[in-house]
């Protein structure tokens, strides 16, 4: 344990108001809200930065939320949480589940706003010991891929100041406690599809006089599957999930169109093109093979790049949190298939770090099938499941992260 | 032309006023109501029947009407239409369309409404010309099998009396002014079944954590085709239609189930018993290839029987229907793949005839792509279709046919 | 029983060699020959036809046998039984099974030549109670749909005379002691079909190099299953199956190509080419899914008409068979999907007759699971199984339909 | 360009008989044998070997040749080539292809023998320049993976001494005039499974009486894509190719089995068993919704071990190939997807080195679609393709590999 930054993390951490922390993170959870929706989210959040002393503005690109702490001469450093839930229906149990039918902080994002809260009033609380510029950002709308770019063309910059440097972190499974961190390529680029197949309706009994549309987008469905089986090498880490099928309203009427929406990951633009080139591929000769009447509309929707994290920011930020929490908890996983917006928040110059924090409680860990590592990760809820539910205890340790991660990059006073 | 029923009815329907009859179909055509929703068109049928002189009652069954007309000795005839629309979105362009959102008369019930005020108002207007009882029923919910069943569970015959005849028809395809009967099986037996596949959701970028309903769905789909092209004799006709098909909410989650609806057509018990047992198979062996925490929910819903005419009386109703349009416009198709709940209204025993009435306008038929009855058949909008749109010159017809046939089986005067 | 024709048959096979013929039908059975290579079977055929009296030729049309008999003025009625066995592994464990690896009379061709040289003798022998003239026929390569047209092809009614009348008959499941005759279609049209599907061959470590062939047969496969489920309407008797696919050498070489054979049954030519117009569209589709180099070739090869009873004749020979074996054992089955090349030998205006023999052994037909007929008709190994092992005490019976139906036809002495 | 090796290894090879290693290239691919039927080769690799002054072994472990040079104190090199082709048919249209029907030379091992041969002349030719002993090996039946353990087993160290490293290198696709390298994992594992599906046979116009295993066994094939991209993380590389699909020998009869023959590649073992259990519960789920009579048979064959290059000896002989050929001709691939059974002859302790050299003609390459070197890779024959058509002008190159991989590890004289 030796630098300063680390130190002085640890000391402005060291008696962090958890009961109030969790008391936020649980009325956060109860009441998630849907992308561009944010609005009690927004307020809550807006509401604690000023009352920790930051200048804060709502509604940046919709429902986004800026608090600037100015602090003397020093870097500009921005602190990044998404806000906003998914619309899964939660099955956690939990006694602080959510309130509002099909919506669920399904991805954490809550504690991501709980861990920003926390490290925003401590860093504020601790303003004698750094010198520089705060940006405390909550960002609308990562689920859709349009949170940061809209806060961006909101004039976010412009109105607050650009950053010399970004620091983001997000929830991930595995046992609580581990801090994953890569000096390059962290998360892959995701692009959505959606493909309409146009059949012909009519009566269930008389197929021969329709082209069956749901059958179609079925053989589709399972057709689909050769693109990453068959068409990209081993190597070339992608995936390809069809996350929504619907078609038809009875079972005895043949509907005249299926609806199937898919996502893509890659780590290339080139294998995303590939992809693209096979989807549209393959939704045309199914279609010609049942005999549609007209073409496939296959359209291009939401593109999120790739997250690669600035080298040496990202070592700075990686060495710190292995003062903070041990140097056996920082670790590279690899670039995960996951994707965000919070690229979009550099321009493509500002340097980044972007990191995980593992949040699984550790009996749930230790209970699910698997000896090793990648067996257990597969085992226990994942973001988008129904039952993800991080772990309670995780929330000083994201406090500390961040509080951390921003005093090594800040200069010291 | 030999018959005084011929004849009556002929004389009868001779002065029809058609123009009203059209209006009142267009009228109906755009107010179509969903299923046991049917307020407006009962409102309607029955101020039509007390108007021309019969003892009405609504809301037999839910949503029923009945009118009575005592005319002296004789057997007891019952006429009936049903009047239930379909979720099916219009896509005809009449100007007469639709007029609500996702709902239309895709079925011809409006066309059957407007039939049987036809034939009642002829036949109260000539009730010196024959003796007896009608009973003349606006029945609900046809398309859910639930109309017919709960208007006998309404104690329709304990209240009205119990019929010796029932007479029904029904709008298909085919060149405008053909009559299709047949002296026993004329339509099929249905069955609806819904199979709910229990997945393990996650995020759409971690497939090996989840287990993917909506891929299983789509083998599952792929899977159902064989039962009627592998397990079934080519000479049992039979159809497993799946009409919908529905899962997950957003392109990048995987979510944890997809549901499927289908529909059988089976011309036998033994057939269809068949059939439940092949989908309940691979719906289990899909799920077990797919690795699905749960077994499938394969539940079997509505069931419409078999529809089989008495011999006697279906012969006696289509040589009238020879006599009065010509006796090439009678002809026997063999059974049809659709279903009726026109049965349940026959307890088992009550005598029968049921039969079609061809009501495409003879300038679709000539242009459809074929040369054969069948290759039209199969080329012009079916039932169900939302481009079905029956001939309005074919309302007089369909007057006539229930008029000649109530006379042939009611006493003379 | 009235006619002399039941009663002269039933005189003329009271006192047939059953041994003898079970030796012949055991020896055929061990020493089956595929098509156009029934050297020994004919050659035997051709030995009891010339002892029996016949003038015998062999090598008509490759290796048919045409046995003459001329017994005075009469019509000419020709007999026929088909030879050839098919590429099946034997599987029944029979003492008498076959000796030839691969190959198997599977289809009871070796039963239809015993029976035939059983009634020739008979004919033979009571030549005193006809007038007329016996043509007795070995027909090869009926599997292949080859033979008949070639023994025409060959000269054969140049040569040997042309008949008034064609007489054929074919082993079937059933309780044994039934004989199904129908006044009309009787058996469907067959058509073979080949898929050659192109892709390209490389590694099986490296898919992204290949198209690969044989996962675009496979989905091939599955998506033919519903030109049947999807396009031809519930009673449009039909069947499309795959008896055959090949592909590839080895676990890991993706190879260049796959082939597919399947088979084609109809009732009608405009199904036929609908159903052919299908395959060919799905194999485009297919192929253009998976991004083939090159079109698939689709090839129709043999073609089997039609098997269509002329009413009269057919009429004549059920009522002689009802009277010799008791009228309850004749019934009309309806059309079966089963093909014959049989009526190639009519030149579309020879009148014929042709049936079925039921030949299940009586204990493996109570045994088999169900209680009705198409039940248990469905679950006896049927033709061209390597199962299938007609009753021996079927023989008989097999002789005397052939000499009763030639009787009923020939003149009275 | 500093080494001695280097230095020595040109010098040694500046005069390299090309044209009769051309010959000898040519001579091979002209007759390729199968595995352990590689009989000529053998004879062919022994008599130059013999030539060379080695003593010569044939019929080691099957068909293996081993030639022993000992040159005095120093380690011992074992330098191996594989010697079998494959069941492919040569499409390439060379002047010196295959003249053996389905069989070629299709992974370029005549290429492999024929720089042994040269590399094996040049180090006798120059002993002087080095101490220690040469072990020069003619391994067979690489491609059915057991050639190493044979020759193993048959006691290759005990009868010729244990080597102290093992160098060994393959022809690849790419430019002609790279050398990748990698200083671990640089290929898979592989694994083959074979899968008998059971149904049960008939006649193809009587589906209902069988169950259809070529249905049963293109959809297993269909689901069977879903292991690689469903089950597993996108960065676990990892391919499942169906190598070979059989089923049927008719059009028109139903078989009673099919058989499915493929291969895994995997690079761990925890993959590598999580795909063998998906595979067998998708044959057991799939068979189940087929309704076969009996489980299918899933057989695991033979199986490659990772092949993981001592890291030290890589460097070494990675360095050696960049003096020899400059340094931008040697990189680091990352592993790849094939497999070797070379990683047998190391017994677990022994350190090796094992390389590629790319071998595609400059213009094929440049002509190949595409613009970066992934596309471009993905799109030029590869090795297995029929296609596969190695540049002739790397033979002298690939004799340099050996050579200068050889004096880096041989003392020095």
């Amino acid at each position: 344990m030796t630098s300063t930054a680390a130190r002085t993390a640890l000391d402005l951490t060291s008696d962090l108001p958890v009961t109030d922390l969790e008391d936020l993170y649980r009325d956060l959870h109860r009441h998630p809200e849907l992308s561009l929706r944010e609005h009690r989210t927004a307020g809550t959040l807006a509401g604690r930065l000023a009352k920790a002393g930051y200048e804060t503005t709502e509604g940046v690109g919709g429902t986004g939320v800026v608090g600037r702490l100015r602090n003397g001469d020093g870097p500009t450093v921005l602190l990044r949480a998404d806000m906003d839930a998914l619309p899964v229906q939660e099955a956690t149990g939990l006694p602080y589940a959510s309130r509002t039918d099909g919506v669920m902080h399904a991805c954490g994002h809550d504690l991501h706003v709980t861990w920003l809260t926390g490290a925003a009033a401590a860093l504020a609380a601790g303003r004698d010991t750094w010198r520089g510029t705060l940006l405390v950002v909550g960002q609308p709308a990562e689920e859709t891929g349009q949170g940061a770019a809209r806060m961006v063309a909101d004039g976010l910059y412009e109105r607050f100041g650009r950053p010399d440097v970004l620091l983001g972190q997000h929830a991930a499974p595995g046992p609580a406690g581990l801090y994953p961190h890569a000096p390059g390529l962290i998360m892959s680029a995701s692009t959505d599809v959606d493909i309409v197949v146009h059949g012909r309706g009519g009566h269930g009994s008389r197929p021969e006089a329709t082209v069956d549309p749901v059958v179609t987008a079925a053989y589709l469905v399972t057709r689909l599957q050769t693109v990453v089986s068959r068409e990209l090498a081993a190597g070339e880490a992608a995936v390809l999930t069809v996350g929504r099928i619907e078609a038809g309203t009875r079972h005895n009427i043949i509907p005249s169109e299926a609806r199937v929406s898919l996502n893509l990951r890659s780590r290339s633009e080139e294998v995303r093109q590939r992809m693209l080139a096979a989807i549209r591929r393959i939704a045309h000769g199914e279609c010609l093979a049942a005999g549609c009447p007209r073409e496939p509309e296959v359209t291009v929707g939401s593109t999120f790049p790739v997250t690669v994290n600035d080298a040496a920011t990202d070592t700075t930020v990686a060495a710190v949190h292995g003062e903070v929490f041990g140097a056996d908890t920082v670790f590279d996983p690899g670039p995960a298939m996951g994707s965000e917006d919070f690229p979009e928040l550099a321009l493509g110059s500002i340097p980044y770090s972007y990191w995980f924090v593992t949040t699984t409680p550790a009996e749930v860990w230790e209970q699910a099938p698997g000896d090793t590592f990648p067996e257990k990760f597969a085992a226990v809820p994942s973001n988008h499941s129904p039952h993800f539910a991080p772990d309670l205890p995780t929330i000083g340790p994201g406090v500390r992260t961040l509080v951390s991660g921003a005093l090594a990059v800040l200069s010291g006073a």
